[in-house]
């Protein structure tokens, strides 16, 4: 279970909003077949370790990180490919996080004489499909937030200087981040001041993100990086009241603009709800201070993840990682849960699941 | 020397300005005598090894994590004690880092005919002994920046609520931090607004530094527990204009008042000067954000630990942990050195040398 679960660890990306999953099939302790699920609407990994393992199948148990599905989606229900190789015995991590499906592919396989056990390992596999299972159970878009500051907790210098609070570790860490979620989110004031290309940089075509950028006036520049380069979609989120005529420039020049309510700031609970309707479930929030912090308090924010690098900037008004109103009461503090600390190069990322936050743990 | 130099460590906060030492007398392959430095005028650690060693020190190897002193203090010359006690070889960790007197005891102990060897688990040695070796070269006391604040880099809520930024494991780590420091700095808005014992509350009688308050225009209350709960010495650190009647007042109740410059502001530079005439050879810095950033600003800082609690407390006005003018440029932040990350409870503390700081490494 642990290799299946490695397998669906390295696919994690690549899957759209469907769940990274693997599967391997054993035999007399032997392995036989090995799968992952690599693309959307391609072979569940179920199917890929069953055409390895062959004839061996016969008999075998296989170990599967998600229960396998019963229904007819873009793929033939994997419960039945099980059933039809002859498999002796199912082994699986977790239940479809799917309300409506949930148990269902465990009940057809027993129906047939196979064996079952489920909720091995289940903690490791529930946390990493913490994504889809929010996705599926709400229409929302799963949300990390990440953020990089120094010790004082800014994220720039008083002069608005940037480049770079961390160091090229934890900035590596960060593209591989980007490579794992459909969507980048950032304010209007960040494409503004950087003209961000907002990539993977990994040097993997065709897997970009979806850039998303809250922008409430259409202040989006015709001649960004975002509008022009072409290496992914481009979202801007404005609001009810932004000016049309910019609307149709952005969208002649590609850009995809949704508007957010019907005031004039971006309604970011819609926001998030058009976003998921658009089949994007998971997204990297790399917003300024006023975005991470209004994504926070409208409980949106499903992780943080804050690199700190150990320095000191100084400057009263140097801009902070969160900005929002706040709390009066120290004990009200937004607390974090599932906190893992982890050291990239000489900086430190402290992440954790805000308690009172969006999720629906 | 493992041994030796935990015994140093534990027995460090209780020797004064001199450096905790320890010291292994093998031989034959087994420990005869063991000794650590246990308070300042009383016997060193050497003294205590070759008693517990007897006629076995004979031909005896001693390992000892200091070079052994080799002129009259208030203790006769350990490198004497071990000429006399027969021991044929001497390992040390390193050489006294008082430039006046490093290596004498060395050529003393070789001029006896002594094998000798220097450089045994150095660095070790070293970062424990860096406040005392500090001290001895520049009279300024070695100063350690204590704060503990939330992810986004507060130390409390905007209404100024700071109970409690950590839990209770990184609170109990700053009071055994407290025990190993010859004086606690704090400015007088922390006084005023939470009227702290500052002891070490780790219920050993009679260890409790010097409390210290920078407090310009002598605003301490009469009736503060600083001044009241006679717990441990208390010293206000004044400005020279400060009103020489509440100086009397302060004076009349046990409180030392130092002036540190004639203006209207503490000159902190002459403020560790005074402090370290008076052999107040470390101090912990648990500043507000103003203190903490004067501090730093003047390179007055020798290590800054950063308690940091998961949670996030947002408010534009929330005080931070550094406060001063800061820097332009990211490149010229104040870089840490040396970086350690360590887990208390739910909390991180990050720590580290400040590069341009006050420390004379």
């Amino acid at each position: 279970m642990e290799l299946a679960l490695g397998m669906a660890a390295k696919t994690a990306g690549q899957t759209g909003i469907n769940p990274a999953v693997g599967c391997v099939v054993v035999k007399d302790g032997r392995i036989v077949g090995l799968g992952a699920h690599l693309k959307r609407g391609e072979g569940h990994a179920e199917v890929h370790a069953l055409a390895m393992a062959g004839e061996e199948a016969r008999g075998a148990t296989a170990y599967v990180t998600l229960e396998p599905c019963s229904h007819y989606g873009r793929t033939p229900p994997c419960s039945d490919r099980l059933i039809a190789a002859g498999i002796a015995r199912v082994v699986v991590a977790e239940l479809d996080p799917n309300p409506l499906v949930s148990g269902t592919g465990m009940a057809k396989l027993q129906a047939a004489g196979i064996e079952t056990e489920a909720g091995v390992m289940e903690a490791e596999a529930r946390r990493r499909s913490e994504p889809f299972r929010k996705f599926i159970t709400t229409r929302l878009p799963y949300v990390t937030l990440k953020t990089a500051s120094t010790l004082d907790g800014r994220i720039a210098t008083a002069s608005g200087d940037s480049r770079w609070v961390t160091g090229p570790e934890a900035r590596a860490a960060v593209h591989a981040m980007r490579h794992r979620h459909m969507g980048i989110l950032v304010g209007i004031g960040t494409v503004l001041a950087d003209d961000p290309s907002l990539t993977t940089r990994l040097d993997v075509p065709g897997l970009h993100p979806v850039r998303i950028v809250a922008d409430s006036a259409l202040r989006l520049p015709l001649d960004s990086k975002l509008v022009r380069d072409g290496a992914a979609p481009t979202i801007a989120l404005a609001s009810g009241a932004a000016d049309e005529g910019r609307a149709e420039a952005l969208r002649a020049a590609g850009v995809e603009v949704i508007r957010c309510g019907i005031g004039a700031s971006v309604e970011l609970q819609e926001a998030m709800r058009l976003l998921g309707e658009r089949e994007i479930g998971s997204i990297l929030l790399e917003g300024g201070g006023r975005l991470n912090g209004s994504m926070l308090a409208a409980g949106l924010v499903d992780r943080i993840c804050v690199f700190l690098a150990p320095k000191i900037i100084g400057g009263e008004d140097a801009p902070s990682s969160f900005r929002f109103a706040g709390f009066e009461r120290m004990a009200d503090a937004i607390e974090l849960d599932d906190v893992e600390v982890e050291r990239y190069g000489r900086d430190v990322c402290i992440s954790g699941k805000p308690a009172a936050g969006g999720g629906i743990g």
